[in-house]
């Protein structure tokens, strides 16, 4: 993985640059727009064209069981995750109304429903051939959708933000708590059961490198997301991310390879803690800020008419010169 | 005026208590897109409906001169906004490829191109009758496009961002500083140069009612605004306001008849000052803050996808008890 991820070709910095240049050349105040015109000009860098656009947007929605989930660390019960699939792939969950709002295709990838992963408060999440099944997952996920001009990844997994917060935990350090929030909607006591699972886990794996932090401690669809965000950089396909268990699965990359993320925007800021933390960590600004705490990849699906919005208004709009107000 | 807007109809509650509900009983954690929630049972209330939808937006983009142009007030010479309405016309300005990329229509009304209002630094931006005329484009315009389901209200004038803060300095008082931002990029030496037209302006007009700030303070755009916005109540039509300017010509209604602009949303957070404290004063918060600040309904538009995936979130996604889970 982490070879792939050097081997991955950077972004078309003539593409960003002819597009930021024909950012401050259009019809209006120069940086009005600023914000925007960024977003074009990523777009362009990693789709490779001065003509950027969101025409073929796709949705991966992930989901997986958590053995960790017998500690009772979630509001739900594990069985929600199986229903929520079946919901998923009928069409009639969140992410899908979204999708169909936005004409963007959406592929449900069951990544181990039904086939929990470890409890990773005891052992570990997967051995390495589970891993490396879930990495393929992900990448032939996208590879399936090889035609798509922006990509979301999603997740769906009854205990998947205490896998998320487990994984970060052990790679960055720091307190269990500052990593751990309220995932689907935890009370005060439940909090501090999955404070304390993430801090049993995290002292159970110990020192490790990030791949291997992923698969002591975190969860199918993580890992699955994790390819599935370095198929995308392999092949230049621009991200939305989406909240903290996406971006957990993202930190793994970055942890391994600093700049592997250079092909992703934040989509929005989830009100888990550990989110922000992770943010801030990989320097991105996110595009929303609306208190989304839902999964599904419903944070980075809401950000995709922003990006198509900041491609149409630069490609779209003429110039000073073209308009003879050179 | 006044007389219209009390007797405006109010929202329907039955339609945002059904939608409201129907948001706690879909397949996600309670709140866990809370914002959005709320934003689909406004829409509902004032679409009068429990099947909220955003399939007809429409974009009304004013257009006026301004007097106050001659004090050297803008980054901009005041025949950009002949040149602008022209772009607009021809559908190559920002406005344009936003709404194209939404599917919105967009009306672009001239409300004083040409013929700029006094230099409200030394007297009125106009006169009753021309205030009538303004207010009057602005509702028929809006009757124009009644079978429209959400409206955006946009502007374009050099000039008018001085005007917008002069009107709301002389509606709430406070220093003109507050008020006075850089509008489309002023350097420091312009912007002193506005905050005294702004002082000027507004101890020329003395103590008034709102609407004859509006009139004496305003400018033909803004007064157009405030009468689309006034159009769109009487009609129950949900409104997504854009930034200071808009915001301005909004806070005219709602200082004469408190809870004036309950049908209207705050499409984003501009970095004008004053329309922070506009904001603040009525009691919104914005859906998007990207540090927009160009016009042309810009702001507004960029949220219309965020109120129509807020619709769709909850009228076409699954309960519980459908789903079986209940």
């Amino acid at each position: 993985m982490d070879e792939n991820l050097r081997a991955a070709p950077g972004p078309d910095e003539a593409a960003r640059s002819a597009v930021a240049e024909r950012a401050r050349s259009v019809l209006r105040p120069a940086g009005a727009l600023a914000r925007l015109d960024d977003v074009a000009a990523w777009l362009a860098a990693w789709q490779r064209t001065e003509h950027p656009h969101v025409d073929r947007p796709a949705a991966l929605i992930f989901a997986g069981d958590h053995g960790v989930s017998s500690e009772g660390v979630s509001a739900y019960p594990a069985d929600v995750t199986a229903a929520m699939l079946r919901a998923l792939r009928e069409g009639v969950a969140t992410a899908n109304a979204m999708a169909r709002a936005l004409g963007a295709t959406l592929d449900v990838i069951d990544a181990g429903v039904g086939r929990p992963t470890g409890n990773i408060a005891r052992e570990s999440a997967m051995d390495p051939a589970r891993f490396e099944t879930c990495i393929r997952l992900g990448r032939d996920a996208v590879a399936a959708r090889a035609g798509a001009d922006l990509l979301v990844f999603g997740e769906m997994g009854i205990g998947n933000t205490t896998a998320a917060a487990g994984v970060v935990a052990t790679i960055f350090g720091g307190p269990a708590e500052q990593w751990t929030g309220r995932g689907t909607g935890v009370d005060d006591g439940t909090w501090r059961r999955k404070v304390e699972v993430v801090e049993r886990a995290r002292a159970r794996a110990g020192t490790v490198r990030p791949f291997d932090a992923l698969r002591e401690v975190g969860g199918c669809e993580l890992v699955a997301i994790a390819g599935a965000i370095a198929e995308a950089r392999a092949r230049s396909i621009p991200v939305v991310l989406d909240g903290f268990v996406v971006a957990a699965a993202a930190a793994t990359l970055e942890a391994a390879s600093p700049g592997a993320l250079e092909h992703c925007i934040a989509g929005h800021r989830s009100p888990e803690p550990g989110h922000g933390l992770l943010l801030e960590k990989f320097g991105m600004d996110p595009l929303l800020d609306l208190g989304m705490r839902l999964g599904e990849g419903s944070g980075a699906l809401a950000a995709v008419p922003i990006v198509r919005l900041a491609a149409a208004v630069v490609t779209e709009v003429a110039t000073f010169g073209e308009w003879g107000l050179g």
